[in-house]
Order: structure tokens, then sequence, then C-alpha cells
């Protein structure tokens, strides 16, 4: 099948990404895309960071020329997909428009042009009939303008409130784990590349800002409002409110906000008390996360990476596919039943469970004797069973048996199981073992 | 525009549900689809319970027939969708099939029906060119299988791990919160309405075992191997093993678990342990939580309400808003740029933030004599704002002042903003006030 040609504007951490994700696992997107992606041309200013990010000409199959000159990808015959990755509303409004008057489609992860100028390149877009995709331009590789645009669209949305600011969300949690001002969280932020050299965009709110408009836009159905959010950052917050919030039950969180009322639309970004219990109050780091209440599927959560190179480059592919997927099947196999092409589905084993790995939970009775453990232990050891933690507990009054609880690190099930029969018949055992299974999912 | 004709086969809790959320929200789906969705046929076999959910003639503008003859439905020339929302793997799936074989597009929440035969029924379905909605099969209201299918296409999926089954959560949060045996948590999951009077598919695992051999071919691109699965309950799990493990760090969930090895698939479902730090571990009651690791996005959660009659209809409607959307817009056009048809669009008024009703936080220096707090609660009462909760921080030695901090009730901003005016001209406030606001998230 004829490759989907895409002419990549900016190769900074977004655009090296994708780069970097869309050629290794070219073949997985392929067979659920229908056909290839490929990028065929990349722009950057900076062709010598263009040249180091792309490998030269041995990549894409040797295809992906480099230029310096933006303009003459967005008007090259031979590029089905423009995908926006430079930044700002100066050039990138000029190119994004530009790219749509030649019909292009469009990707883009810039949250800025879209609260500030979505009114003027919607409207560009739909009379040109192109499609404008924006999944990376709010909280990252979370798919939430999919769940906002179509996975949620049975519901009146009552309110949406969002950790969408990874670098603050970041600030935040050192602030609190570590008693920190917010002079000092930002240095460390800095230290670790999480926040930059001038984050005013992030601290102030204004980043998260973008992300809400364009949110509450496709929640509610309005057009873009960003200059009437209300927009307050972290910058100067005080410790000590961390401190008070927390005896309280409450944390703090950087939140967007936006609900619908009687009287209209909230539109807003503040730190924001939210009860400790709740799920999203305990997302820590740079993490995002957002909680969406819709009338009919009450409140659900979408968490995960919102910035980093992959992370947003997931999002930036998802709506590559998205297009490809629109020009290259019949509307009604555009997304194929098994995500994949029905062509490309294999025959994969599927592991007995005697075969899998992973780590396990023991817990046996014993007698309260010397040489028990050793006895046990050893016939681990024989199994290729090594213990990550232990619990032997004291045996109440008068009892002469104890509960021993092991967790063993990962090990093929079936060493566990012949451990476990083995064990079984040591005369100081009371009654089977029980095993649980463990998972770090990490 | 015409609107799209569907006819539900069951109305049973799900039937219901998608029968009121479909009327309930008809502008603002036809809004979002482009067009109007009508159930014009209902099939069940208890025709009472029909007429009593459908309220008779007087709904859907009185289009909407009744019939116990569900083939009748799926023959109607008339009928553009079918929604079967019957269960099970007899009639359910002569009715699919034979939907399908007339050229009907098919939304189902049918998972047993997709694990055991979604691979005869997606090959009838692709060569009969029709779409096969079922966002509904696995965790209910959470939008997951368009986040596997469509929002992470980028990413090779490593692993997919799922608390799936609400009835089961609720029992093991009640074990676990209340120390019960796994019959006594049983027994009130069944009084509260979360465990059927024969709880064999869910506390067995059958039903998880459904969902993730779903998401195991979506994440994959394999065949549905359910009869491949490894499926263990909780029914014999004992409290002292989640004591145990409580003690040890960490939760037990029963979790449907797929994850791609260079071996082969694993395809399980079973009780695990997981670290209590995790989010995942902390989702409680009868929720629903999917994570989902790929290898450019890193960790996805998806969480909210796997069950019940509107969160399962959310997802219901969401598939007929996809077909909607496919079978009245051109591909470019199919999902609106902000999600409502753009010329569905409405003017919405920003409220200024003044106009904001919330809770507020409140934090004060006083100076630490009689007379002090009655002089502030005044102010506040004049200003409708009641307390909610307080802290009065007792002076440290050789103090003379002391930190009020006031939780208050839901107010409207501009009388915070006033009460805070008048206080900080009490003589005994040292600086100013500190105002943070609040948030339930409920």
């Amino acid at each position: 099948m004829k490759p989907i040609h895409v002419g990549l504007l900016g190769i900074g951490t977004v655009g090296g990404g994708t780069f970097t994700v869309l050629e290794r696992n070219a073949d997985e997107i392929a067979r659920r895309a229908g056909r290839p992606i490929r990028i065929d041309v990349v722009a950057d200013t900076n062709l010598e960071l263009a040249r180091k990010v792309t490998g030269g000409r041995g990549r894409f199959g040797g295809h992906c020329r480099l230029t310096d000159d933006a303009f003459s990808v967005v008007g090259d015959p031979g590029v089905d997909i423009v995908v926006e990755l430079i930044g700002g509303c100066g050039i990138a409004r000029d190119l994004v428009l530009e790219a749509i008057a030649k019909g292009k489609h469009v990707v883009t992860a810039n949250k800025a042009l879209l609260a500030r100028h979505g009114n003027e390149i919607f409207g560009a877009a739909q009379r040109r009939g192109v499609a404008v995709g924006f999944e990376a331009a709010v909280a990252g590789g979370i798919p939430i303008i999919k769940a906002l645009r179509e996975g949620l669209t049975a519901n009146r949305i009552e309110w949406i409130a969002g950790i969408i600011n990874g670098t603050t969300n970041f600030i935040l949690s050192e602030m609190r784990g570590k008693g920190w001002s917010f002079a000092d969280a930002l240095a460390e932020a800095q230290r670790q590349g999480y926040a930059e050299a001038d984050p005013t965009f992030d601290v102030e709110g204004i980043d998260a800002a973008h992300k809400v408009t364009i949110m509450s836009a496709i929640a509610f159905g309005h057009a873009m409002r960003f200059d009437d959010a209300y927009i307050e950052g972290i910058n100067r917050l005080e410790s000590i409110d961390i401190k008070y919030a927390e005896q309280l039950g409450y944390r703090i969180k950087l939140l967007g906000i936006t609900r619908r009322t009687r009287e209209g639309i909230e539109l807003r970004v503040h730190p924001t008390l939210i009860p400790a219990k709740r799920l999203i109050a305990n997302v820590e780091g740079a993490m995002n996360a957002v909680l969406v209440k819709g009338d009919a599927v009450g409140a659900t959560l979408y968490y995960g990476k919102g910035a980093g190179a992959e992370p947003t480059a997931s999002a930036v592919i998802a709506d590559l596919v998205d297009v490809a997927r629109m020009l290259t099947a019949d509307p009604e196999h555009r997304v194929p039943y098994l995500a994949f092409q029905p062509e490309a589905l294999v025959e994969l084993p599927i592991l007995p469970i005697a075969e899998v790995v992973t780590s396990y939970y023991l817990r046996m009775r014993v007698d309260d004797r010397p040489g028990v453990l050793a006895d046990i232990t050893r016939i681990l050891a024989d199994h290729q069973i090594s213990i990550d933690a232990m619990i032997q507990r004291e045996p109440d009054e008068n009892e002469e048996r104890t509960d021993i609880i092991m967790l063993t690190h990962e090990t093929r099930e079936k060493n566990v199981d012949g451990a476990i029969a083995r064990i079984e018949q040591l005369p100081v055992l009371t009654g089977g073992i029980t095993r649980l299974r463990m998972e770090g999912l990490l």
C-alpha cells in the first residue's frame, strides 16, 4: 500500500520523539493504519540538529529530506499531512493556515495556537475539507481529546478538572513532600529538566489555561475563549498553606477547571484544595490527569505522562493514524475491529500459566522450631526462587505454630509450583501453602 | 437532517439506560453526531417491561414501536443500527450475525459473545462492510476500547492490567475495609445490588476474562483466544491474606492481565498483590480502572464506572454516535473539530471569576485575644458565608499572634472578596488574608 507522506515542521523534543517512534514502530503502526506512515521531509532552522536527529539519509529508507524552509514543506505537493511542532503563535500560525489553504491535513501539538487562534484555524479547515488533529495539545500522551470528542458523546458534560501542567505538579509535589518553598522547588524542577529556564508560561498557569480553553470548547460546544479565562499560577503559593491543607485532609493542585452552570461557563486555572482521598489528589510529580464528569457516565479519570518526547509523540502519531485510516479505508472499515487490519492479524502463542514469569506471595503455617526456615529456603533456592521480603509472625502465647509469609522475586510459575509441592511434604507444615501472584505494574 | 434509526434488542438495565440517556440528551447528542439518533423499535420478551421503560407512545415523538420478536427488528429495512443488549451467546449470537447479514451496523455490550465468537462476528462484518461497536463490552463507560484502537496506535503495547469487574472489586474493598470473609462480603454485595443472585461469572473471574480477552486481541493484533485464558476468581481468597498483604505494603485486586513476552502472550485473570502506592491499587468499590503500558506513552490509566445503566449506556451511545458520524459526514468532517458540528456551536457566557461559586480556604494571622473570632465570623455571616471547618493554631510560647484557617461552604467569590476586604481592616489582623479555592470534585 502507498505510504502516507508526512512533512514535519520542527525537530525539537517532540519532533525528535515523533521521528523516533514513527520509525521504531513503523511495522506496528502500518498494521494498524492500513499503510505505512513516512516522514519524507523535515523542516527546522537548525539543520545541524535535524541532521543529527534524523540520522541523515539512512532513515526512512533514505527518503527523508531536510530543509530550513518550512513553507516549502507546506507547499510540497507530495506531502499529505503537515505536522506542526514549532509552537507559539507566530510563524506556526502562518504555516498551519497555509497548509490548510493548500489542502493538507494538519496535526499539531500547539495549544497556544489553538487556544488563541483555533476559531480561525478550524473555520479555514472546515471550508477546505481538511482534518486538524490536536490530541498532543492537551495532556501529552493521554488520549483525552479523543475521549471528549468521541468517547463521551452521549453525555452532557458537567465539568472537567485537570492537572494538565507537569511542571507545576512536580513543583507542588516537591513543596509538599519536602516542605520546600516555591522558589526552591522551582530550582529543583529546573535542575531536573522539568521546568524551563523561563518558567513563566508554566508557573503562572498560562499553559494550563491554553489547555483548559481547548477542553472547554469541545466539552460544551462553544468557540475558544482564551481571553476570558481566569488565570492564577502557583508562583505566590506558600508552603505553609500546603501544610495546613494537609492537616485538614486536602492537597493543593494547580487545576484547570471548566464547568457548565446555569449562568454560564466557568473557565479558570488556579491552585486548588482537593480532598486527599480523591484519586486525582494522588497524582504526583510531572504526571497529568484529567477528571471529566458526564451526566450519564459519572466521573471518569484519564492519567498519564503529560509531556516529554515520546509521550507527546504518541499523541501526534495517533492523529497521523487517524488521518491515514481516513485516507485509506471505506468509512465502515476506518477503524479495524481488532485495531489492526484484518490481514495484519498474527497468530501468537498464548502462554500456559505454568510458563508465566511473575512474583509470588506465599503463606504457610509451620511448627515454631529451629531449622524450619532453613529447610524451606533451601527448597526455594533449589528451584531458583529468591526471596524479596518475609514476615514471620511471632506465635501467640501457648501456640506452637506460626505463619510465614514470603514475597519472591520474579520467577517462572512452574518453579514455584515445584517448590510448593516439595515444601508441602515437609512434616513441619500444617495445611497447604497459599500462593498469590504479585505485579509491580511499572 | 434525517434521523438515524436504531433498533434496540433488550430493554433490561443497560437497554433502559440507553433509552433514557438517548432521549434526555437527544439535543446534545444530535449536535455532536450531526443528526438525531432515534430508537424506533424495541424488542424484548417482556413487553410489559418494555412498555414501562419506554413510557409507551409518548416517547421519541411517539415513534417507538415495541415487539417481542427480535428477528423482526433485525430484518426491518427501516433500521440502520441494531443495538444488542440481550447478552449471552445464544440468541444474541444469531441476532448479531443476522443483523450483519442484512447489512445493519451493530452495537453491542456483549463481552461473552465477542470473547467467544468475535472472530466469526468480525469476519462476517468485514465481508459485509458494516461496523461493529463494542465500547460497552469492556469497563462500562470508560472509553478504553477507543483508547486502545485509536488513542494509543503509535505504541507497541507492552501490557494491560485492569480492574474490570466491579462486583469483585466491591467485595475486595469490603473484605479489606471491614476485615470480612469472602462469603460475608459477597452477601453484602448482593444486598446492595452489586452482585447477582448467582455471582459465578463475576466471582470466578469469567467476566473479567471475557474482557481481558477482548483487550488482548486489540492490543496485540491477534484473534480472540478466550479458551486459552487462565482464570482464577476471588472465591477462595482469605481475608488473612489481604491483611498480610497490607502489612507488606500491598493491596489485593482481581486483575485481568495481558502481556507481550518474547515467548508469547500472557492472558490471565487472578487475585493479584499490587503495591499500595500505585494509583490503581486505590480504586475502591465497584469502580473500574485499566492501566495500559505502551512503549512510547508509558503507563496510562483509565478510570470510571464499569457497570450500571447509564455508564454502560454512555459507551453504547458513543458507538451509535460513531456510526452516525460515519453515515453523515465526509470522512474529513467525521469528527467535528470542536466535537460539536460547526453549525451547532453556541455562544455561552464565560463567567467572570467574581461570579464563580465554590468553597474557600482562608488563612489569617491575628492577635490572640478574646473577641477576635467573633468579629471575623460576624463579618463572614454578614456576607452569607458559612464555615465548614476551622483550625486555630495554639500560639507558640511568647507569641501573641496565631494563625486561623477556615474552610467555607460554597459561596460566590465576590462575597468572599467583600468579606476579606472588611476583615483586613480589623486592627487585630497582621498582614493580608491568604485565600485559596477548594473543589470537592464529586
